[in-house]
């Protein structure tokens, strides 16, 4: 980095429905691909963007967190508009600043919150389809809460994490869980939201809490079990993994900068 | 029709993004097409459901009303499931029942209520752009509900109707129009619903009284503007057409069976 480059800080929206995911890979349509495109496009560096979080193929986000460094003397306000004059229909930058230099979205997360929609009622969802987790059988929102409050806090999850993981610290904290009833208007019936927020997941952790607890909701599995898959520290003790579709990225809180770091 | 033939009533919604309507037509995928299709599965008649409205190409439903006569003794219930089962992820019957003999949804309608969804916040509305019409720059909704009340009662639409429609009375009795400022759950800044309910529809009627209301909403055309494009009766006074993914019927109110109906 030269001493006029510039660190762009920008929050991102996006319909995963047709990513392979946030992270490049050779092939395949990705998030951070296509950003990487439109940087391209806009100032002719090849530039990779780094993501607050990967989200998984067909995961949503409204409020990703994404930085590069470049040597454009574009404002972050120009970024902003140029980058929405090349991204495809459902990708979209809402915001953009100045970051320091040396920003890193990963380690400048303090927390994140997550929604996953689960859409119970009889009739198909037809309207949001790409957003939700269809169930089949109306799920007790009662008991889902009842058992919730076992994963607050912080813990070992590795019973919430994908098999063959490759972080080594299985410890998060989760700050909130809430499952809610929620009127979804302009569709047809009301749909069950899971929010979770913590100071960082595990591969899969937020999928595999929706699945479990729906277990508890469809009445499948007691309350109490939650807690008892927790202790268990076993992938297999956990319930299945909900299917992307119905998980949305938040939003992220970012740490202030350090009081030495030099000045955007 | 024998005397065992029995009339099917159903309720269906749909995402119209794919469909070019409701009406068959040879060639093109339609949702009065793909229900024939699906009666055709369950019972192997050759039926074309009768639809109480013909959305257009792109325009959703959450509760058309359609009906058939079938000589298939299955019950409502079990239609309902069965034409589920079979069709597609994006048409869904959420009720039916037996009609009298001879129901017609179109002329047993006595209203039918439409909204039309404009998003006009700055970010793309990637989670619901089928949805919207994506409006750049914001709307004054209270100089739109000013204009609202001048189509309100029995006038002749002349103005609001597609040029070279078929319909040969212009006059309509709109009961209800709203417009206010919605929150949207889970979505990107809030939206612009106009609701208008009424006896019966021209041709576009809805999208034009929309695509004017814009007008108004973006200060190009003033409030009082509107009555007076009303009074005109010529299709240019009006505004323009606003496009189809905004629109969505939402409510069709059946009049009560005439007591000497045949029973169902």
């Amino acid at each position: 980095m030269t001493s006029l480059s510039r660190t762009i800080r920008l929050r991102v929206a996006y319909d995963g429905t047709r990513y392979s995911g946030w992270q490049i890979q050779p092939g395949r349509t990705t998030v951070q691909g296509t950003l990487a495109e439109a940087i391209h496009r806009v100032s002719g560096e090849e530039i990779l963007p780094q993501g607050a979080s990967r989200t998984d193929a067909g995961v949503h986000a409204l409020d990703q967190v994404v930085a590069f460094t470049t040597q454009s003397l574009h404002e972050p306000a120009v970024w902003v508009r140029a980058l929405n004059a090349w991204l495809p229909h459902d990708i979209t930058v809402t915001a953009g600043d100045l970051a320091r230099a040396g920003f890193d979205p990963v380690s400048a997360s303090t927390s994140k919150r997550y929604r996953y929609r689960i859409h119970d009622a009889a009739p198909k969802p037809v309207l949001s389809r790409h957003l939700v987790w269809r169930w089949w059988g109306g799920l007790d929102v009662e008991t889902m809460r009842a058992a919730a409050p076992a994963l607050v806090g912080e813990h070992n999850f590795t019973s919430f994490e994908a098999l063959h993981s490759p972080r080594r610290s299985k410890i998060r904290t989760i700050h909130t869980l809430s499952v809610t009833r929620t009127a979804v208007l302009g569709g047809l019936g009301d749909e069950v939201w899971i929010e979770v927020e913590g100071n960082g997941f595990l591969y899969n952790m937020v999928r595999i809490i929706a699945g479990s607890l729906v277990m508890v909701g469809a009445g499948r599995r007691s309350p109490a079990w939650l807690g008892e898959a927790l202790a268990a520290r076993s992938r297999p003790a956990a319930g299945p993994t909900a299917p992307p579709e119905g998980l949305c990225l938040v939003e992220i809180k970012l740490a202030a900068d350090p009081p030495d770091s030099p000045a955007p």
